[in-house]
């Protein structure tokens, strides 16, 4: 039996002659799309190959998910069969790309007819086969370009001296005229549409900065409304931090609810954990009574972006035993033999002022519907950013659906995924459809860390769906290294968060007044965390790190090197306490160098070496490194340059590096 | 709208909760077949998991091509997710794999009742929970095991003491006896099902021998016969070979017929190139009339399996302009427009001598039937291995359909690829069927080169589906290493083959002989090569490698570790001049470590490091490296030992290596 694919069409087959594989990128066999921002180029290799000596040419095609029809590229062959293109992507939204890639006759006749010539051949049957071929494209030409070819193919026939015919028919516009015209009925499609989500650039680049709204008085006595809120937004503009992410914002539930620093009795002045969510003022859709109406949770939104920031709200799926879900949908909620819902536990943990919901109940497409009704319900409130709670602990299927039912509609919201848990299960997230992920950042604190976890973000494919979120702390997580290194141990992880990350953020005001105190050794949740009660923040303290975070965001904005998480370098310096590493734009019109002292506590001094020649910086020439911190300008020379850093100072460099600028007539003599 | 896998039964939805990805191996993503030779034991993994916390349980499934049910074991956790589980395959054929993963409620209830348990909490409801999960159990058993899991199920809810119903629910026999009963109603299947090739034992560890039958006259002047064949088939026996493979034995044209030493005109008595295939006494399924009859060629294929030795035909689908095909089917050919058959050319290099046919032609479903007749012709005469001559100027479709036509049949046959081009293409003949490969071995001399190849043949997934066939020499390659380095030389180089690859070959007697005289400066081609005119050879030379390798082929035979391409690891010289390297079974029993001096003019030592506990040896304890080629044994100590070799003696090491017996009754103190 032969092939199927070749039963079609007994006159004109196509086998299949040119092998297309070993495309990258390409996630799970094309299961899941790469991600972009808006304005990125896709660069796409995959190996393309045919049997014997044929030349074959390939295009890379592509189009948005709503064009009818497809754009082509041609691809440049790198080596061993391996070709690459390119092309951008300019809307949000969903684009697809595939290849084709044929035999080209014409372009190996040429070639052979040039070493024939080259070896003084007889070549007036070649000249017969080129005109053959001239003359079939003119049939696939239309106007001047179809007349054009004709005469072409003519004049190879024709009684011009042989010389001449060989110089026409080598003639580089017969071949651009030709490449438009290709024969394409022996192409071999590749046999899979590969696709990208396309993401808006605050997907790809934003600050964020978490505050609980009801600690916004100023009192501890006194729970903070959204109006509070609106009072805070220019201190954190000024800031310069772009997304503001609160806390569940709905109302708290009684039963169970747990104490200051996690009680398992509540006093009765205790205000409740955000995350217990569901009481009888309501659920998911309705707002905490204390912090305000809805209409004041609109106009605190429509307040953040005339500051240029964005509000983000928490979607935490889970309920107290007083959500009306519990009346209203017994069956959402797991029961247990005794008749008794079941709470949350984690054994031998307890956690029963929670109830989770159970995505597999009888009466599951109503429950999925209600949830994805809750995310629309905030985004007719205006709310395009949402940070998603413990999406781990639900199933993957509920997530595709949910963010693809939402961005069919929507695509420029963002998801990030708080899911502290197991890299395969992190990666699932960010394929399924997370725009941006929470990482194990906290806790890599040590060179070696670093170096090891950055590499394996920026890692094939893992880079390609997978975008970093660095947060030095949260309301759960006040490390090790932050607890015991005081302010210069905050300002060097802001260093690292800000500029290793083109999205990162910070739990405040607790991180900037370098709050570090823990509820006891060996735990790395806060001594009074505001999970559990309201505090009052001085947010003028003199010690506060809001100026130094402010600088660091305004580098960032200023420098588009630390817009994305490409073109990451790390260099080595002789000390194992200060890291060094460099990121810069694809074209290195911008080039940021990065040192941060990594020991809180001591001087640290060291030879660092980077190539220069990788950073289109002349060796021969002397560079400008400028301290974009500290406003300091340093003339480095050579490839191995001394660096010295005072954490009770400023614990790093931010350097944009300069190059020469070959002549005498600038006033600044570097540009 | 609701994922459609979501849709089928409202009651009871399978929403996939298990993920199955990351599963190595599966070449392309399950596209092409990884291949094993019978006996060997498929090893895969996967990375499995689920949401949240629930224990999950993985099955690897597997069956024959031709069984209708699946076999399944279940499968180990290693770290982070991954999964890891093997079979063996038994059978010559096809085997398919795939795999199956669920959320095991009742695995998942045990450990959190040994976590309350230990806790020291209340588990009245969870004896209840647990309880109904055994009575579902029992539904799914019969006979005497789901009497048992009632009863069981029974005594957890029963009157017994609490501590008693504990030690009863976590008792180990209830953990197997539920295990066998598992619910898979929600369980996850792999969406690809995986295939294995297996092949039989000769192609994976097969030794061949490559020689001209015309040139066994042992006369210049007499033209070889099956007959003379039969004569040289106890010298070959003798070496040590267990495939001898005949360049093409078909009538030879007349038309350009190639003189000696590929002259352009022949001379009368030339007798031409084997692969310039047919003439008037026919072609591709004709013998040359001067080696003699289909029939001898029956009785020789039939004699040398008397002596262990199974013949290798060569597959050259190309014809002289006298092939019968070239009147009968013109329109298989290229025809160029002044009405010529195209020869075949690689300008400037023209080859008037030969036709290519064309694999596209209008008539191609005749040509490719009539080509696949050929084999099945050939293998009427019992031949069941075939060389297939330049693989990779057909298209790969033809290919990939011929071999699963032949394979269908009869599956035991093995096709060794002769593509000496670029790796894609050749990782893709492999891919799509040819068993065995050329590879670029005879110009990997150096230590860095040999490194360098074997890592990137040992590289998951190449190692999966290209099993390369390791030659020294062909009528076509006399390398530069060869042509200088004189007799120690080719046995250095025939050591590096038959020990650094399961499947290797010579072309002999050139090669045995050492024949080394190129044909010009810079040129790889043989002197007087045989693949223009009849070659005596003195085959019974006292200078001549014959016992030399019939020595190493005998290490081959008696040591497993040398008849697989796995567990290759190379050791670190202080010498660049030697190379080092180890191979093991699987079960470490036996170990063979070569040592081979690539510099064939000079004595060579150096200090070796290898690993002893890699090889399950005790760093403590001496050992015992017995070299098979000399006999002599030395007893070495540590990971670091002397090794010198002079190549004017043996230029390589074989070593066994010895584990220490600790014991004083043994004669031989080591085993």
């Amino acid at each position: 039996m032969l092939p199927t694919e070749l039963k079609d069409d007994k006159a004109r087959v196509n086998i299949g002659r040119v092998i297309i594989e070993g495309v990258q990128p390409e996630i799970d066999g094309g299961r899941f799309p790469i991600k972009r921002s808006v304005g990125e180029s896709v660069e796409v290799e995959a190996d393309i190959f045919t049997d014997g000596h044929d030349v074959i040419s390939t295009l890379l095609l592509y189009r948005r998910e709503t064009d009818a029809t497809w754009k082509g590229v041609f691809m440049k062959a790198l080596v061993n069969d391996r070709w690459r293109g390119s092309f951008r992507v300019e809307d949000i939204g969903r684009y697809f790309y595939t290849f084709q890639a044929w035999v080209d006759r014409f372009m190996t006749w040429r070639r052979d007819l040039m070493k024939k010539v080259d070896a003084g051949q007889e070549v007036a049957a070649d000249l017969l086969i080129g005109s053959e071929l001239i003359q079939n494209t003119a049939t696939r030409a239309s106007g001047a370009d179809q007349t054009m070819l004709s005469s072409w193919a003519e004049l190879l026939v024709s009684g011009k001296p042989i010389n001449e015919k060989i110089r026409l028919a080598l003639d580089k516009n017969l071949g651009r005229l030709v490449t438009r015209y290709p024969d394409r009925s022996q192409a071999t499609r590749y046999a899979k549409k590969l696709s990208v989500a396309v993401e808006r650039a605050r997907a790809r680049f934003s600050a964020w900065y978490e505050m609980f709204p009801r600690s916004c008085s100023g009192q501890e006595d006194q729970h903070g409304t959204f109006k509070d809120c609106e009072t805070r937004l220019p201190y954190i503009a000024e800031m310069g931090f772009d997304v503001l992410y609160l806390p569940p914002i709905h109302p708290i539930g009684h039963t169970h609810r747990k104490g200051r620093n996690n009680a398992l009795q509540a006093g009765p002045d205790d205000p409740g954990s955000p995350w217990a969510i569901g009481a009888a003022e309501g659920g998911h859709r309705a707002v905490h009574p204390r912090l305000g109406t809805l209409e004041d949770f609109r106009q605190f939104v429509s307040r953040a972006g005339e500051f240029g920031i964005e509000v983000a709200l928490d979607i935490a799926f889970q309920c107290t035993p007083d959500h009306p879900y519990v009346q209203e949908h017994p069956e959402w909620f797991y029961r247990r033999p005794d008749g008794n819902i079941q709470y949350a536990e984690n054994p031998p943990k307890k956690y029963e002022d929670i109830y989770p919901l159970n995505f597999e109940n009888d009466n599951w497409q109503e429950l999925w519907q209600e949830l994805l009704g809750v995310v629309r319900f905030w985004m007719d409130c205006g709310v395009r950013i949402f940070r998603v709670d413990n999406p781990h602990t639900k199933p993957f299927a509920f997530w595709k659906w949910l963010i693809g039912e939402v961005k069919k509609d929507y695509p420029e919201t963002i998801f990030l995924a708080e899911a502290f848990t197991r890299p395969r299960v992190m990666y699932r997230l960010a394929k399924l459809g997370f725009t941006q992920s929470y990482t194990y950042f906290a806790w890599r604190n040590t060179k070696w860390e670093l170096v090891q976890y950055f590499a394996e973000l920026n890692r094939a494919p893992v880079r390609e769906f997978f975008w970093p979120n660095l947060w030095s702390n949260t309301p759960d997580i006040l490390t090790e290294y932050l607890q015991m290194g005081g302010r210069p141990a905050f300002a060097s992880r802001l260093v690292l968060a800000a500029t290793l990350g083109g999205n990162y953020g910070i739990y405040g005001p607790a991180f900037e007044l370098a709050e570090n105190a823990a509820r006891e050794l060996n735990s790395e949740e806060y001594l009074n965390s505001e999970k559990y009660q309201i505090r009052s923040w001085d947010i003028d303290h003199p010690d506060s790190l809001k100026s130094f975070i402010a600088r660091v965001n305004r580098i960032r904005r200023h420098n588009p090197a630390l817009q994305k998480d490409r073109n990451l370098h790390f260099h080595p310096v002789n000390n194992e306490q200060l890291v060094a590493y460099s990121k810069h734009t694809d074209d290195l019109s911008n080039i940021i160098l990065v040192v941060v002292n990594l020991d809180p506590h001591h001087s640290h001094s060291g030879w660092l070496e980077f190539s220069l020649e990788a950073l289109g910086l002349d060796p021969q020439q002397s560079f400008q490194v400028h301290d974009l911190l500290s406003d300091a300008r340093y003339l480095w020379q050579g490839f191995r340059n001394f660096v010295e850093l005072n954490p009770q100072i400023v614990p790093a460099h931010i350097f944009v590096v300069r190059r020469k600028v070959r002549t005498e007539h600038d006033f600044d003599y570097f540009l």
